[in-house]
């Protein structure tokens, strides 16, 4: 963590300083007009929230339906990539704390002798190695929630939201440029009186959920299965003798169903998913009146031989969902893309419905809206022009359709009856084949999978040979090193926070990096002064040097071996109002530890790289150390110069 | 972190349930008896303080003359040994995160060539491998009362400092069985009217720094050195081209004096100690009217040839200190210790005062009341006899002698003039032969090193050869583990938490565990049922199985080779109002990591043992795998049979 560089501040260094005219505090009615206007307290909402609350300059609101704050209930599953975003809000401690760790997951079958039992088909390791420095972990929602609600609350805009506020009318006027966006909402209460509030915004987001307003107001649909799948779930306190109930486990039963347990937070709370029947179309499965009992007597069946004892149902619910996605993100037909910037768009399920088994609901939607985060900051600040906002659906909406797919089809090896010996009807899977789909997609469920197609913000990759192991579109994959200044091992991709800068890792050539003619002193004095250089070009006149662009360097040489003086002003930038020097820009592979990035990431030892990271930790371009002229022209695509 | 056992609940988990009767909030008056009174809200007071707070059955109430919580300046520096204890009051992950991270230590001596400029001599390892699981870290001493203010409020006694309260009279009358002690405080306030308050307490503690007036009080006096020596010392935010700026550095300039540069959190702070002038008996540095001004002349000038630019003075201040020494830390002599119990203790500066150096201070004293915390728990609580409380000074009053003995002469050492090529003045210190004296003592500073000698609660080392590296009367020195029950790996050591709970790690032998004939379920039948087990004499009534002996098994078998149903029902043990099981009792050996904690320990693997520590986490005794009886006689010495 880096503060005090504007002078000496006491207290939480968390709590940042608040911009002028914001006014702390739970807000009792919704703002006129605002810059952005948030619609659902989900995780989709908090996050594009969170990362707004970062920009003062930046009017945001998020308004929710629901009174408070979620207490309890809902998704739990958070993957590896997921607590890599966490990190960059600044609260992955938090998370790994609390939560409950994946780390291997139980498979169990139909046993083979008697069929009305189950028998431990297999143990497995959960996340396969090295795939992230974060482990999967379960913690409850509304504590996901909470975090960002505290980095909402400790931003420099002490952002809040506004809440029993349900949305009514939704207008989206193009030719006004100022505010397109007028939204109407009716504030949630027991009184006789109705009361309603407008908003003008100039760019609307829907976090609504599965049955979004902003999205029927946008005319949009969800498409896919006709039918939905019912659902129970549970949180319980119980006791048992079945014993892998610490452990992730997937449990397929010869006749009584299937069932998902999720061991929880806190040692002793565990979850069952419990897949119930398919719905007719249009049927809601709280027409069958299913209790909390039945889910109980259900779990007990599946369970069979082993005993369930329920002490305390936490939570339950009962719900259906199917396999469902929005053709577009946002308000803009494929056919004006040419002649039009969106200005409303959805995100989380307001576009895409998951099955709860792969644990992606929750994730994506997170992602979702960290993907749209920085685009609508950057083009709000007039730093970037708005055609960037395109990339959003675009980005997003085939992230989401891959997902579905994969989903729709893990879900129905889930569903399917077990291949036996004797019999093999048709579409009956083999448990061995189900386990085999399922540590072959872990990539997928981990979210390290995902890469986003060639685009403005993302290359063609033409240098990827340089740097095997950040693959353009993907996220950059963190590996540890040393900090030249004070000895300090850390993640090279920790220092990626969601502060929406554009990031550009400078792996050094394998050469003395101490001589003014090293490549490293020809980079500095590029990005330092150049007239194209993206530093000197997209640097708001007030922001420090690194407020577009952040530069670190990574050398191969043992740090006790280099002399910090000799590092080009470049990389030991003055900074602040005092110009204190930020000596955290050099960094060296971690040698004693054996693990050395350049190995790790398949850098090219001789030549080096650039590798430039996106706001949302996603690599956008792989370039020659010297690719100083490609790097110019990778940003002159859609970036506005502030010179 | 486990928790919901007593059913499910919203919200942080790390704020417990407040015990009846208890009224959260600041207080605005002292309370007219408790059982334990603390003077002095400082690192001492807060450890103390923080610990007792878990105990809504014992009445603590902690008085402190300032009129609110401190907000800057102060010590610094958190040994590993400390960061360890932090673990086990659970916010170790808070100070990691804001903390700096000492890597590094930088030695520069008078060049040979240019007596008047400064050359790096040498740059080394802060902090020996393998030492502790943490690193020595530097964090503003405001963030730790922050962090153990915290977990007093969150504890079921939601425990708060009463400010403003300045101790004027004190009164010990021993035959006083309920209250022996009767304070008297003065409200600090402008009023014109002088205002008292007096509280009555079993035990009073004055963790009320250099100046205690509790010791006072007591007639006890610091003994050691006849004069001061007066430092000052400065944080800043500077601009230099001093290189190892960001690194702990020990500068001995030839004739301008010595300087110790502490790097800051938050990257750009930095603190300088510098050494002033020994002063007369009796004399104040405030008479020197030295200025901030003084402070960075002196700091430009031990830096020359290098540069010093300082933009903003956050914290400073000059002082004297000399090594000093407490005889006691309690109200007994000596010659009564067989006849009576001490109602009375000192701790922290109260007792002991070291030079700023070897950043010893907080860290001593908040060991010193976390050696004291668990016993008068244990004694109020009616589990231990009150001739427990004698240990305190016996075992703290020898470490902090330790201490005062190293801190002498490594002060001595590092005030002394550089012995150059051409001369050897008397006294004079080689650089080469300070530092190997500063790397040798490594172990000392990072508080690693401490001993305790046998005593009821420390064994002499009978069995010590079955755990070469669990040493008997220092710390638990933790090392990787992997829970049976959900494949988790952790650190073995923090399963250790402020509870004022004993532990017994039971590392078993190398055998199949399975058979009922095996070792651990002899031990498990024996803790369970025996009526010599110290289980079944000293568990309160009303408390869980675990709740006196915390007790964990190690095994030596990958864990997937383990099935968890073979283990016996005591390592299963059922907890809480539901009789929910405990998963987390069982562990093996890190196999695949490569990090065995039988070899990293030297655990007898043929034998096994039994490794009992104690509730400020040193170890107590070694004892064989089936010592049953002499584990039930280590107690018998000073527990109290509760049934």
């Amino acid at each position: 963590m880096q503060y005090h560089l504007n002078g000496y501040t006491a207290g939480d260094p968390h709590i940042t300083k608040a911009a002028d005219n914001v006014t702390p505090g739970p807000k009792d009615h919704l703002p006129e007009e605002v810059d952005v206007l948030i619609v659902g307290c989900g995780p989709a909402g908090l996050t594009l929230a969170a990362q707004l609350a970062a920009f003062p300059h930046i009017k945001t609101c998020i308004a929710e339906q629901k009174s408070g704050p979620l207490q309890l209930g809902q998704a739990d599953g958070i993957a590896c990539r997921t607590v890599e975003m966490f990190e960059a809000f600044g609260f992955s401690e938090r998370v790994l704390k609390e939560a409950y760790w994946v780390n291997e997951t139980a498979f169990w079958k139909p046993s083979d002798d008697r069929r009305d039992q189950i028998t431990r088909s297999n143990k497995i390791q959960d996340t396969e190695e090295g795939l992230s420095e974060f482990p999967h972990v379960i913690l409850n929602q509304a504590r996901v929630h909470d975090f960002f609600l505290d980095v909402m609350r400790n931003a420099p805009s002490r952002l809040e939201p506004v809440y029993s506020r349900s949305l009514t009318d939704l207008k989206i006027d193009p030719q006004n440029k100022a505010t397109p966006v007028t939204a109407t909402f009716e504030v949630v209460s027991d009184a006789g009186k109705k009361q309603f509030e407008t908003v003008k915004a100039r760019y609307i987001v829907g976090c609504d959920g599965a049955r979004s307003k902003v999205r029927q107001f946008m005319k949009r649909n969800l498409h896919g299965d006709s039918a939905n799948q019912a659902w129970g779930v549970m949180d319980v306190l119980a006791t048992t003798d079945f014993p892998d109930i610490r452990l992730k486990t997937v449990i397929q039963s010869a006749n009584e169903g299937n069932m998902l347990i999720i061991p929880r937070e806190g040692g002793y709370m565990v979850r069952f998913y419990i897949e119930l029947d398919k719905l007719n179309e249009n049927e809601r499965v709280a027409s069958r009146n299913i209790t909390s009992d039945h889910l109980i007597k259900a779990a007990e069946r599946i369970l069979h031989p082993y005993s369930l004892d329920v002490k305390e149902v936490a939570w339950w619910s009962v719900y259906e969902i199917g396999q469902r996605l929005c053709d577009k993100f946002d308000d803009v037909p494929d056919t004006e893309i040419e002649t039009r910037y969106p200005h409303c768009f959805i995100a989380g399920d307001a576009c895409h419905t998951h099955s709860p088994k792969a644990g992606q609901g929750m994730n994506v939607s997170m992602r979702d809206s960290f993907n749209l985060g920085w685009k609508l900051a950057a083009v709000l600040s007039g730093t970037a022009h708005p055609k960037l906002l395109h990339t959003y659906s675009a980005e997003r909406q085939g992230v989401a359709k891959e997902l579905i797919d994969f989903d729709r089809e893990f879900a129905k090896m889930f569903s399917a009856p077990t291949k036996t010996k004797d019999s093999s009807a048709v579409g009956s899977v083999d448990p061995k084949e189900f386990q085999a789909y399922f540590v072959k997609y872990g990539r997928f469920t981990a979210g390290t999978a995902i890469q986003y197609h060639p685009s403005l913000i993302s290359a063609k990759p033409k240098h990827q040979g340089l740097a095997a192991g950040f693959e353009i579109g993907t996220r950059f994959h963190s590996a540890p090193v040393v900090c030249l200044g004070d000895a300090k091992p850390i993640h090279l991709g920790h220092t990626v926070k969601a502060d929406g800068r554009w990031r550009l890792f400078a792996f050094c050539p394998d050469e003395d990096p101490a001589p003014k003619t090293a490549a490293i002193h020809k980079l500095g004095e590029f990005l330092e002064a150049a007239s194209n250089s993206p530093v000197v070009k997209y640097t708001p006149k007030a922001a420090d040097i690194d407020g577009f662009l952040d530069v670190r360097a990574v050398l191969q040489t043992y740090h006790r071996d280099l002399a910090l003086e000799d590092m080009p002003p470049f990389f030991r930038p003055k900074k602040g109002k005092y110009g204190l020097v930020d000596y955290e820009k050099v960094f060296c592979a971690d040698v004693k530890s054996g693990e050395d990035i350049f190995e790790m990431r398949g850098v090219d030892r001789r030549n080096g790289c650039l590798v430039l990271v996106r706001p949302d930790q996603h690599v956008a371009n792989i370039l020659p150390y010297d690719g100083h002229t490609e790097l110019a022209e990778f940003f002159e695509t859609f970036m506005i110069s502030q010179t």
